[in-house]
């Protein structure tokens, strides 16, 4: 959890945001939201919205009063409770990728599909970095695990191999129930878990201006249970959303907006999160470019939305559009994570491991976006500007042309320094052979997996875990 | 030249901020800055300055006075006036790569001597893009060119290959003098250049606390001819300066505002520059580690104290302490630029090209830094939020689960995305081979030297350029 001790960085005017509320508030009223679900339209209609089909139409003050209903800021429980986490303010957590079918394989230098092994090992690997705060959803999509138990697998591999802030299923309102059923075994009950909110789930819209059935559906029963969402859009500049920036958060924001309200209607005080995946599309090829700096001022400005409605943000992370570790990889997480780090949001999913948008982990992308993670958290954290730090004494000792090297400040401080863990500072003259950074993330990983050692897990409830997911089959 | 439309972060809180002030005028006060030239001692004496041996010591006032003489922003003149720029304010302006020794081969994967011909080809690139604003001085430092020439030959070839904006020699009063005699040639004599800034120089200062008499020479010169200078710190934590950063702040102003005074007191209203190149040092292996988080934040630091004391900042650079444009080349240079960028930073030397901290120009990392400029430039222009952009017209038109990409606003809009030059947008499927970044960008900085055209530039002014060269050796 990193505490920014910066101000966010408000990338529009407050004349801009407004004009951006007001064609919101139009289209929620005008145009209108798809639900496709009867038990969404109906609870939507009660509350005083206007529906025509399966279309909703939202008067501004039941948006606005609904919106004021979800938290500033809330508390997501881990089973270890050094590890809850805030989410809002001026908190920034961290959760690594999150649904790429694909990893990379590095030593064959080509994709191949995710497994279950996968799943585990990016665990691991976060379970092993200060820098991430939350795990579980689809870290990876562990493809060979039959679907119908693949929730329940995910959230195991979670549980024993970190003791972290979990992520639970979307996947429909079925598998949402059993995400919070298996969150009360490991809870102590589900009405533990509905006192303490221990699952943050991904709720996507589907764009332009619909939610989707199995989307409400999980919606419905985390919103019951008290359980967090992101509800987040994944707009596509013109081809599922204007193509102009302002137009796709206008968009964005009426999607996102929507779900909020209903989520607020069907259990009032639900904590939700702003949020958003969306980017430019690259019209030449129809790819995606989540490494613009275009797609960054969304994510900034969502940030800047999230703040205006009073709800904590999401978006970000290390995103890129290589195919591969190399300097795009770096050069595009670090301009898409830092930004949106210093615009304020409050929860960043994607934060390690991606290439390819967001079709491909990567184990040594994961090193390296951890590494970075450590740069930003280091940067985010002041420095303090006290006498001791000022160090004026230390100058009078040393002197005009003096060095500084064994003055007794030097010794004090030498340690106050990160120490980076695959960054090099070798010079050329003295590095036996150029390596790679991929490279040293490629042995640092295998050295990290290899150390690895799973925090305690009572074993009465592990069993009784495992035997709930085996019925799921 | 980039017009900032994001408010400069500010890293500090005022409070602090004061406090390193107040510290820093005690430095001057008390601890004093080492003049090694009798002549700057003289002026500085006469000016009220307190003088003991080479030792200067700067009662408050006359400090205060003394900085409030210089622009807080000023012109610098091309021989092309479209490439004129604006130094301060709400402007950034770049300059790639200054001082390296070395050039990296990217066929070899070796480090060799840069030569004259790699000091032309470098020149060629900063002249093609767009991304670039100044040119000359070190660009790269060519070997095989004789001393006593060689500011000569740098400044030839700055002025033959483009029209932009120019550096200055700051290796003693000769070369300096030389340089305004040149300048003069370019842009019809000495007068003219009095009258329109057209060489701006790196002033280093020699930490801790002092300047040497080769600086002073050359900052004498300049500012007796009103050109513009840096006064920069390259002050290294822990052995040239104070390990803690506010102590290594306090040190770095403190000499760079003792060259202010010292050029206002030659000239009152010399165009200077408060500028650092400063590090912290890994002290595990004594190397500079200027891609680190720490070192951005002084750069910070030094942008906002430049605003304090009104005068433009310089800081940054693509700066990394990779030996090869890896991944960690791209996620340090894009961390430091983007935040000395943003934190309103108006001189950036460095922007593209360094290797190896401040050691090894890369042809391959020049590109890549071109491409990261642009998404930079692209960041910090705002996007329009009018009634066209907010698009409310145009999702009326598509509606829930329609598609935007046949719509009018999509082809009026389609273009004003920014193209990458390097960057990668192809999917893994769509792929013939997996090319690495750098590779693109050998290819592509191939093409654009092949493609290079210069600028016109009269044959009598260029004849007169080259005898009075000639003349020097």
């Amino acid at each position: 959890m990193i505490l920014r001790e910066l101000k966010p960085m408000d990338y529009l005017e407050p004349e801009e945001l407004e004009k951006i509320h007001q064609a919101v508030l139009t289209i929620l009223e005008k145009v209108g939201v798809e639900f496709h679900s009867q038990e969404a339209r109906d609870i939507l209609k009660k509350a005083g919205a206007k529906v025509e089909g399966e279309k909703v139409y939202f008067p501004p003050k039941l948006v606005m009063e609904q919106v004021a209903l979800a938290p500033s800021e809330f508390t997501l429980h881990a089973r270890n409770p050094e590890n809850n986490m805030v989410i809002g303010g001026s908190y920034t957590v961290h959760a690594p990728g999150y649904g790429s079918p694909y990893v990379m394989d590095y030593v064959q230098n080509a994709r191949r599909n995710a497994t279950y092994e996968d799943y585990i090992a990016f665990t691991k690997l976060a379970g092993s970095s200060d820098n991430f705060d939350v795990v579980g959803g689809v870290l990876v999509e562990p493809n060979d695990i039959p679907d119908k138990i693949r929730h329940g697998k995910m959230l195991y591999a979670s549980v024993k191999y970190t003791d972290k802030c979990l992520m639970g299923s979307a996947m429909g309102e079925k598998k949402a129930q059993e995400s919070v059923e298996m969150a009360g075994i490991v809870f102590g009950g589900v009405e533990e878990v509905r006192k303490n909110p221990a699952l943050i789930s991904l709720i996507n819209t589907n764009s332009p201006l619909q939610f989707d059935p199995r989307m409400l559906g999980a919606l419905m029963v985390y919103a019951r249970n008290n359980q967090p969402m992101i509800i987040a859009a994944l707009a596509m500049t013109g081809t599922t959303s204007a193509v102009t920036l302002a137009g796709s958060l206008v968009q964005q924001s009426a999607e996102i907006l929507a779900g909020i309200v209903f989520a607020q209607l069907v259990n009032p005080g639900t904590p939700v999160v702003f949020g958003s995946a969306s980017s430019i599309v690259d019209l030449r090829s129809g790819s995606l470019a989540i490494g613009s700096p275009e797609s960054v001022k969304m994510f900034s400005v969502i940030a800047q939305l999230a703040r205006y409605y009073g709800v904590p943000s999401r978006g970000g992370g290390s995103l890129t559009d290589a195919l591969i570790p190399d300097a795009q990889s770096g050069y595009e997480s670090m301009m898409v994570i830092m930004n949106t780090v210093l615009s304020g949001t409050n929860f960043i999913l994607h934060s390690a491991g991606l290439l390819e948008n967001y079709m491909t982990m990567s184990y040594e992308k994961f090193i390296i976006d951890d590494e970075m993670l450590g740069m930003i958290k280091n940067f985010c954290g002041r420095f303090p500007v006290d006498e001791d730090a000022l160090a004026v004494d230390t100058m009078v000792r040393v002197g005009g042309g003096g060095n500084f090297i064994a003055d007794e400040h030097t010794f004090k401080h030498m340690k106050d320094m990160r120490i980076p863990i695959v960054s090099s500072r070798q010079n050329y003259a003295g590095a036996t052979e150029l390596t790679d950074t991929a490279q040293r993330a490629h042995e640092y990983c295998k050295q990290v997996l290899q150390d690895f050692q799973s925090p305690p897990f009572d074993e009465k409830t592990e069993d009784e875990l495992n035997r709930y997911i085996e019925k799921l089959g």
